[in-house]
Parts: structure tokens; C-alpha cells; sequence
């Protein structure tokens, strides 16, 4: 089945110990488009500039993902500016021009209302839960969002919260959303307030699921360089949505396999600077990677 | 087979968010002895003073621990007292005593120069190899050590580790002793410097195995409230050898099954303050945790 991504596409200059980059192209649900569509094809809804051209739109290119969603808009398209140091676990925002984004108000083209599979990502939340009311049919609602709505924006997040199935979310942005410092009290007050599953990404250390009774861990790939994490979010949130969107199914099984996959495909996309890598990543690469985390976390009972 | 235990019995006075204690017994070779008894017979080696009385050595009765390499010297024990707060990753030491500790010269009984597996805990680095010289059939010698010596006796403990097969050691040390930020760069640095397995433990993270190609992960078990971190280190690795030393043989399944036992074992010592939870602890719950931690990592592929 399809997956159905809203988000932003972006303009991405940054700085990492490894080098630097300019104007390349970004944005969350670019990154979860290109991932998700190993698994599924993909619906994109974002706004993009009068300077997101042919070459731009390449990435979108030669893949399952369907581009009628994308609505180009007057002006410039979202840009955004980081640097990252030490430890890289966290980006040092230099600058931030919304452009186009700052208007954007998502149309839903016919054929995608729909949709069973849905990925909102990282937008205001007022304007995610306009989207997610348009969806009535879906069956797996992902939502994610930062630290500037959880502080901005508390009450239009609770709302939005209380519609959907699934948040998305790193560590230290569940602590701040829930109010507590313990990450599996956190889970606990976050379903409390609408979502039945908490991801929490984990940065290097992986990922974790929470779920009724169910907890499940995916540990981070032990990479011995990381080039650029822009879009490691994104990217998990498109292997793990993308991953059960192509299974179709949300068993327990399928749950625990999209984590994986959703780790595995975080590892490919920081492994080089911004989308180099997804773009030529190759499905036998995903199984084989997948394969070496079952290696590395299995056991006998 | 029995796992022999060189290090430091205390009296630790702390305080957390959840309470304090005073002059509570502790050390390092305690921590391991208690933990690794649930798994194979114990022997001890580490030095008391005058006033750790009937009441303290309760901790090792009733328990399969050999107690003759615990030798009482004139003076008192070893005090160590600290204080947690916030994330409780990390003690802030408030006061250490070494009393009798400072002139430990450890003394194997005769019955334990025969031992198969060895845990030398955070002492000197000189001693720790002292020690290990005395013990030429061992079949697996484990190591810890701290900032303290990594950076105030380099040599020492260079060729303590030229000696070893295995350091167990935290994140922030086994970065600090390789001089490398990533993980598995510190681990390929260290195992170059002579054990030929590294197992990293990584607080709430739980735990990683580098040797050779296998790089093997355990998470920490999920606790909603830890009230005392102090031991955790050792009562993983009491954990991790224990169980090593009671299935006597070093297989890839075995050593896999070793780190989780070792994180299963320190999830119940960070319960409750000291020694309380793992003195009570039943080996059916250990097994259950077991099984929990099983479900918490386990896919199909």
C-alpha cells in the first residue's frame, strides 16, 4: 500500500567535520520519500520555490514515489543552515529562511485521501491535524514534531496528538513533551495522551518502541564515520513507515521489523553527506545491513 | 568452574534522588562476588579492616563465595561516599578514605592459582598485573579500569592490558583510553593493545561486545525508577563472568547469553540502594528478566 508523507523539502546548506555542503537538497519529507519507496510507494505532499528545478527534482525521480502532491509555489523554497561538532548528536542551527514554506497549507490531491498509511511530518500541528482530518480511512496514523511546537504550540500538539496512532520523536524531545526524565514513564504519558505507539529515536544508540506490554529495542549500526546526520530522523521515520506500509499488516512481527529497518536505513543516510548515499543505495545493501543487525542483537534463550 | 575477584570492599555512604545511605557496604569485589555467585562459585581476594565486622560479612553467606582470600588488615575499610543527580550517569564523589586499601598487596591462597576465570577489578593497574602473573592457567582474564589510570598511569596500565583477554570497561573511558570519539574505532584501538574482547558498557544504553568480527548489543532494561547507580559496572560484570565461568566454555552463543546476564544483573542492583535488591534477589526472577530481555531485542528475519 501507499504511504502518504506531508512535509517540508528544503534547501540544506551545512557544515560537519567531514566537509561542507551548499544548497543541497533537503528536507524531511524528502528524506522519507526516497527511503520509504524501497519498501512502498510514496505520496509526497510540500511545497517547493521557483528554484527547485529538473535537476532538483531528480531525487524524486525513477522511484515510487508520486509527485502530483508537491505544489509550486512563488518565491524562494525553504532553506535551512547548520553546522555540527563534537559529538554530532545535535545540529547548530545558523540560519533558517521558511520562503515558501511559511504559507504552506497542504492540498491533498484527490487519490490520496484514501490513504492507509499517513506521515506527517515535522510542521506546525495545527496544519498536521487538518491533513490528518482529511484522512478518515487511514489505518496507521505517523506524526513527528521538535521542541519549537512541544514549547510554541502545547495545546494545538495535545489535539493533534489525540488523532493520531503513532508519534515519532526523539529522546529529548519525548522527556520535554512528556515532563519526565525516565524515557519509559515518558512513553507511558505520551500514550496517555492519544498515540497507542511511541518510537523514540535514539540517536547512536537506535531506536525504541513502545506499545501496550510491548517494549523493542533497535540499536543504533556501529558506524565507524558519521558524515552528515541531516535527515537521520526523517530517514528512520521512511524505513519504519515505509517498512509497514509496503508489509501492509501492523503485527507485532512487522512492528519489530520496521524498527530495524527503520535503524538500517538512518545508518545508510548519515554515512555521506545530505541524500548521496539513499540515492544510490541498493535493496541488497538494506537486506544485508538488516541481516548484520539481527547478528548483532540475537541470542539464545 | 569457579571465577576468582580481586578488587575493593567498602563502606559507601551516598545520596540520590530517592534517599541516602550511610556507611552501607559496597566495593567493587562485592558487587561482583554477590552477582556472580547466582552463576558459579566465587573466591575473593580484597582486603577489610577492623571494623568491618560479622554484620558486614553477612553479604557473603550463605552464598557459594570463598572468603579466604579476604584478608583483615590493622585500620579501617575503605570509605567512599557520592552523590547522583539528574541523569544519575555519573557519581559526583564527595569523599574517598583508602584507609586500609592503600597498602593493598593482594595474596592468592594457594587454592586459587589454579583459577580458569578471572576478574581483576578497578585497582592499580601494577597490581592488577601483579596478580595476573600469579595466574598462568587462566583461560579468561577480564579487566577494569578508570580515568584515574588511564591518565595517571598510562604505562602501567599498558602493560597490564598487553596481559589480558578482555576489558570491560564504560563508553567515556574506552573513549579516553583510545583517544578516539567513535566507539568502534576506540574498541579496534584497545583490542590492538591486547584483549582480544571489549565488552563497553554504556549506563542506561546497556552494553556492547566487539571481538573480532562480532560485534554483539544488549539494551538496558527499561526501569522506570532507578534509585542507586553505584555498582552497576561490577555487577555487570559479575554478571557477565558468573555466567561465563558457570557454562565454563567461551562460545560465541555463550558470550552473547553472558552480556545480557550482565544487564539483567545490573537492572536489579540500580533498584534499590547497595547491595539490597541483588540480596534478595531469587534466580527465578533473573531468568524472567532473561526472557524479558529476549522479547525486547527479538525479530525475525
Amino acid at each position: 500500500m501507499p504511504v502518504l508523507v506531508v512535509g517540508s523539502v528544503a534547501f540544506d546548506s551545512l557544515k560537519t567535520p567531514y566537509g561542507e555542503a551548499r544548497e543541497i537538497v533537503g528536507g524531511a519529507a524528502t528524506y522519507f520519500s526516497v527511503t520509504a519507496s524501497f519498501f512502498a510507494p510514496v505520496n509526497v505532499v510540500a511545497v517547493i520555490g521557483e528554484d527547485f528545478g529538473a535537476e532538483q527534482l531528480k531525487v524524486f525521480e525513477g522511484r515510487p514515489i508520486d509527485t502530483s502532491g508537491l505544489e509550486r509555489a512563488q518565491g524562494r523554497t525553504f532553506r535551512w543552515s547548520g553546522e555540527y561538532s563534537g559529538d554530532m548528536n545535535e545540529a547548530r542551527t545558523l540560519d533558517t529562511q521558511l520562503n515558501v514554506f511559511e504559507r504552506f497549507a497542504p492540498k491533498l490531491p484527490a487519490s490520496y485521501l484514501d490513504s492507509d498509511f499517513v506521515f506527517l511530518a515535522n510542521i506546525q500541528p495545527s496544519l498536521q491535524l487538518e491533513v490528518r482530518e482529511q484522512l478518515p480511512k487511514a489505518k496507521l496514523v505517523g506524526l513527528d514534531t521538535m521542541n519549537y511546537w512541544i514549547q510554541g504550540a502545547p495545546e494545538e500538539l495535545r489535539r493533534t496528538l489525540a488523532r493520531v496512532d503513532m508519534l515519532i520523536i526523539n529522546d529529548k524531545e519525548a522527556r520535554m513533551l512528556a515532563g519526565v526524565d525516565n524515557l519509559r514513564r515518558a512513553a507511558t504519558a505520551i500514550r496517555k495522551l492519544g498515540p497507542s505507539t511511541v518510537v523514540v529515536k535514539r540517536g547512536e544508540y537506535g531506536a525504541c518502541l513502545f506499545q501496550d506490554d510491548t517494549i523493542f529495542f533497535a540499536p543504533g549500526y556501529p558506524l565507524e564515520e558519521v558524515h552528515d546526520p541531516t535527515g537521520a530522523g526523517d530517514t528512520f521515520a521512511g524505513g519504519f513507515m515505509g517498512y509497514l506500509a509496503g508489509a501492509g499488516e501492523l503485527s507485532d512481527r512487522n512492528l519489530r521489523r520496521a524498527l530495524v529497518y527503520g535503524s538500517v536505513m538512518a545508518s545508510f543516510a548519515v554515512e555521506e553527506f545530505g541524500l548521496e548515499r539513499l540515492l544510490r543505495l541498493e535493496r541488497s545493501e538494506i537486506e544485508a545491513r538488516f541481516n548484520e543487525f539481527k547478528n548483532m542483537t540475537q541470542f539464545e534463550v
